[in-house]
């Protein structure tokens, strides 16, 4: 730690879910270093729901796009970068890549050429990336208490690992966490255990919102008593505000990445937070907005623009049917499924905002944010 | 003409394509006049492409209500009034109705008791409705001059049955327009004369767009000699900024529907309008509010929300396959129509402007609005 | 019952939801006494889901169309005539109608002119249509077993309305049965009462299955100590081999037509049946064909097509994700709502071996046949 | 060609676009010599439309496979073996790969111990594989004359290089051919010339139809002169009943691959075909079928289910829309795909023909078979 660090973060085109030009362009004009990424969270052009195969392809090309460039075996990069992938790119979004990297700061603190790696001053707080993982689930933990718990646990190793002491810092939690099969059910199973649900698909919701519950509690936004459960997908008044969590095959464990600010980095980058109470909250927005400095109107979305580094977002919604009184046909369209509608939405909404559609805007948003509602941040250049 | 006249809009609520109780009780309540009905626009929610069964049941629902209502045959209400649904409400759009009234001004300008008809005081120009019709059009004449020509005609008739001599006072043009079926297509053939399209879907496109091009005519918004048959679909530079058209079977001539401001009305609304240059274009909508006194912001969203009384726009996905610069796949996803992310998008962007999901925002937008844009027109009550 | 009655089926086509042309003709022609009418079942060209508007408008334009041929009033006609709208015309179906007739049969047993009427020998058994209806049920009622009980007694009521006495006469049985809505359910908890489900959407597949459970006690399918309230919707094992059911929002009560074969009648049509076995089982249509004297071949899909007036078939997914071993994908598609493949495979099914796309083929089979499979019923023009 | 060569064909399931696992075991298991490999056709589960990515992930998951199961380099693998995706597994179609082996025939005919690669008696004609490529084709030449030309050439090498001399022995040809971009379009441009179509989408069903025609022409189905620039994808009389083509972004040349029977080769198996004269045509299937010893009936579908190796057929809507006089919905549903419609049909009704879901049912039938219709080819075992 003793070592000043800075995070960078590139929000790259897509032209199709395997397409890595910008990536490789990035990294051949010394603007990416391959060994320093450690995540790379993607916007992909599937339906965002089971049978989305834009997800898939995304991550075995860039997997094997960061090997090559990266001269690193497939699996070790596997191992070491968090690949996030948000199929659905509805209404007017772009898919696009968001990659995170952690470098050493330079040690002398030099005039930077390039505005994207120049340190920061000494003591201001500056954009902080931690990992963390979990110790791998059982079955029948997915989508209960210990799933919640061990991912608060891994919550707080990831701020150590980022130099974040106070919870305030932390604007953005992304997890990407487990799901059930019918094999793991039957192992489950065969050992005595019943599981929080035989429905394979709801599993993912299950383990997304026991993962954000988890992030909450970390958070302090909920007392570790109000937590049991039973309320895991039924009390929608319990949520985290920074929580985005995903559902993969592919893993056991929670894998944990947080976002914050802190004085023991040197980026060029801050990041800051709202929550949209509905998906029409730009109050909230402009919250988030204010915690970077910045501020909506023309500006914003004229010259401005440049300053937004990457917007993320959850949408869901609403299940009351209706936003702001006004009765939604989200659920109950059976030709296009209603997280769609709500990427849409919200996609609209911050379109609008930052005059801008490379926006992370993704769905699956059980307790992360309020009913309707979500967590959306934003991760700014620091102003000159 | 003598007799000053007022306008008046009801936005309604509906819970599914047939509902009409919104309506039955504003008629109960007196706020609405069965008989000095004029049109009706209607938010539904099919998916506003070619099997979208929603518009059809609407209209019979509410041709039957109104013909219950105001004890009319329902002949003669569908010749009077005129049924305008526009199917998708994608992302967050909610289904509602737009009620428009035509009725004389009271004759004593008496203290209103009920605010939403109280008079304008003289000289002030307030909303004004114009309804004309063109002669039926031979089939070969459906998305050429001729439907243009007679259009624009049409448009100057309507104009002047609402008292509105300069077009710099007319906001918004609503147009009804046939379509080519098989049987026309032959009729016009046995003729000897060939027609616009074979394609009977690709006919309504070009109906809509040699119609709003006859608005743009009528309105000065282009020049008559840079108009001619090969123009129309193809020269996407050619558009009016203020017309709405939507093709139907049931017709063989176009239905003119002309809102603007005059000084010979005492209605309670004024109309203004914008031209979105893309789907993010706020700035846009900011010059419609401000021609009605009205800006955005906190309390647009607010306590200004009241103020709203409609808000149209149309949609469409830019031909670019992008928008400022980023790729949209709007154009790509054979799962969901290009026009329904369109709307949504749209639809979107406004909800976070307006605070608000009863947005009128249909597709098709044919010479309406340059590629990936098109107009946005506001209906405000005056200020108190 | 002193008089012979004789039934009569009319497949027409529909051009779209609203198109009564094909009827209005047929009455034109005499073939249709519009008086006669008992039941309409259609095929609509909508999604057969929660949003398929097509149902409304085929459901309002037949009847306003039967009211003004038959010179009754509306709600006579909605009282006395059964509309069944099957939304989904997926693959190939065709969008139709199936108009049922009961009148009574000539006196005199002269040579008919028109075949379609023609009176069978006297003691052989034809075509006989029997209706019912149960008492209203209380919301907490639907989905159990008071609306199993009482649906049995119904179809006992229409066996005895339709002069059949012996189960194995029965056929096909059409059950019309509510769904619970949100006011429904409050309106039971008022009364200290839970319903079997507070998803309205589950209910319709409540209702159909207990529905479907009180068809199969009624025809001695199941023995009635088999089943409980736990049981519907849950034991797939238990099912009607000869059951229909669909549930819908304008009633409280089911709605039960039987059709089978009986020597009171002197109709020129039988009915038989067949249960497939999973969707590929075209033995079971064999089945059914057999029963009415026709069977699998090249001469019925040439010839012997004119001798089949109706094909009336329910398709759903295997819930196993296989047919024959092999996987399916219709539960894992987001794009395609699961219900619209299984009717595009068992249409495509059944065409391949009637040559024909005019297919009574509806979805929603809870308990009406195995699991992937389901009745399929075949009324025959009896043998000249 | 001196030494007999013989012909496997591989019917394995796939639970995900990019599950390999069965290919890996048939190797394991020494049934597949990866080295032998050269064509793997694949029916995966996108929509086989625009954005179908499951085919984009099928192919790299299989070049990877392949590439180390053989230890071979990749990009020698993507050069020798042709992957065929065809995406849409619409009804109850089920996703599987074929993969095609050529090996020389063991030089002594011992009595095998392993069926499948048993070796034919001498003289009789068996599956016999052929491929070929055409030169580069310059943008301005696809889906016009010099494609069809050149691809009638590269049939007839395929034909040579199976040893097939008679056009009656050849029952299927698979090719795949290039597609228009925005670059290509722009190079035809630049070098004065105009292409078929600028659409790209359009471009891919030119490029089909243009080789579906060369095929058609080097099988002498249509006469050289019948054949123009301006008859591509216009003249639906002129097709070809055994072919079957698609396009790829990847390639600018034709690949072809022929199945035929011929007695140079020792294979255990033998190849038919029929023309489906519409959806609904089982006659052609059962032509197919007798002209491999088989027919259609309770044994196919039972016991005889195993001697069917492969199942290959296309399908498109009737443009008519209609079906045997029967209206179909397919060409007028804007949120299913009419290509998804038919696919789902023809799947359907070959399924109940065949008992079984594995059928490599494919859209984008230009001049492939008569409007609504297309080629059905089945290679079979031989009888024992």
């Amino acid at each position: 730690m003793n070592t000043p660090r800075l995070a960078l973060v590139h929000r790259l085109p897509a032209s199709a879910p395997d397409d890595v030009t910008a990536l490789v362009q990035a990294v051949d004009r010394g603007e990416i270093d391959p060994r320093a990424i450690v995540a790379v969270l993607g916007k992909t052009e599937g339906n965002g729901c089971v049978n989305d195969f834009s997800r898939g392809l995304a991550t075995q090309a860039l997997k094997h796009a960061i090997a090559r460039l990266a001269r690193r075996d497939l699996d070790e990069v596997a191992r070491d970068v968090a690949f996030v992938m948000s199929g659905g790119t509805e209404g007017g979004l772009s898919p696009h890549w968001l990659v995170f990297e952690v470098r050493n700061a330079p040690a002398a603190p030099a005039a930077p050429a390039e505005p994207e790696t120049g340190p920061a001053a000494e003591g201001v707080p500056t954009l902080a990336i931690g990992v963390a993982i979990t110790p791998a689930f059982l079955p029948e933990e997915i989508g209960r208490m210990p799933q919640a718990l061990r991912t608060a646990d891994a919550v707080h190793a990831a701020m150590r690992a980022a130099g974040i002491a106070d919870v305030r810092d932390v604007h953005y939690v992304q997890v990407k966490c487990p799901l059930l099969t019918r094999a793991r059910i039957a192992q489950a199973h065969g050992r005595g255990r019943d599981v929080a649900t035989e429905d394979t698909y709801l599993s993912m919701g299950y383990s997304r919102g026991a993962s954000a519950l988890g992030v909450a509690l970390a958070l302090g936004e909920i007392a570790a008593d109000a937590l049991d459960d039973a309320r895991v997908c039924r009390d929608a008044g319990l949520y985290s505000g920074r929580a985005s969590t995903s559902a993969g095959i592919e893993l056991m464990e929670n894998q944990i990445m947080v976002l914050g600010n802190s004085a023991a980095w040197r980026s060029d980058y801050i990041v800051g937070h709202g929550v949209m109470r509905d998906a029409l909250d730009v109050d909230a927005v402009d919250t988030a907005l204010a915690s970077v400095g910045l501020r909506m109107g023309g500006e914003l979305r004229g010259s401005g623009r440049e300053r937004v580094a990457a917007v993320l977002a959850k949408a869901e919604p609403s299940q009351t049917g209706a936003i702001r009184g006004r009765r939604h046909t989200m659920l109950d369209d059976s030709d296009i499924h209603a997280s769609r509608h709500a990427r849409a939405l919200v996609g609209g909404v911050l379109a609008g905002v930052f005059g801008e559609t490379q926006l992370f805007v993704s769905g699956g948003a059980e307790h992360q944010g309020p009913d309707g509602g979500g967590p959306v941040a934003v991760i700014a250049r620091r102003a000159p």
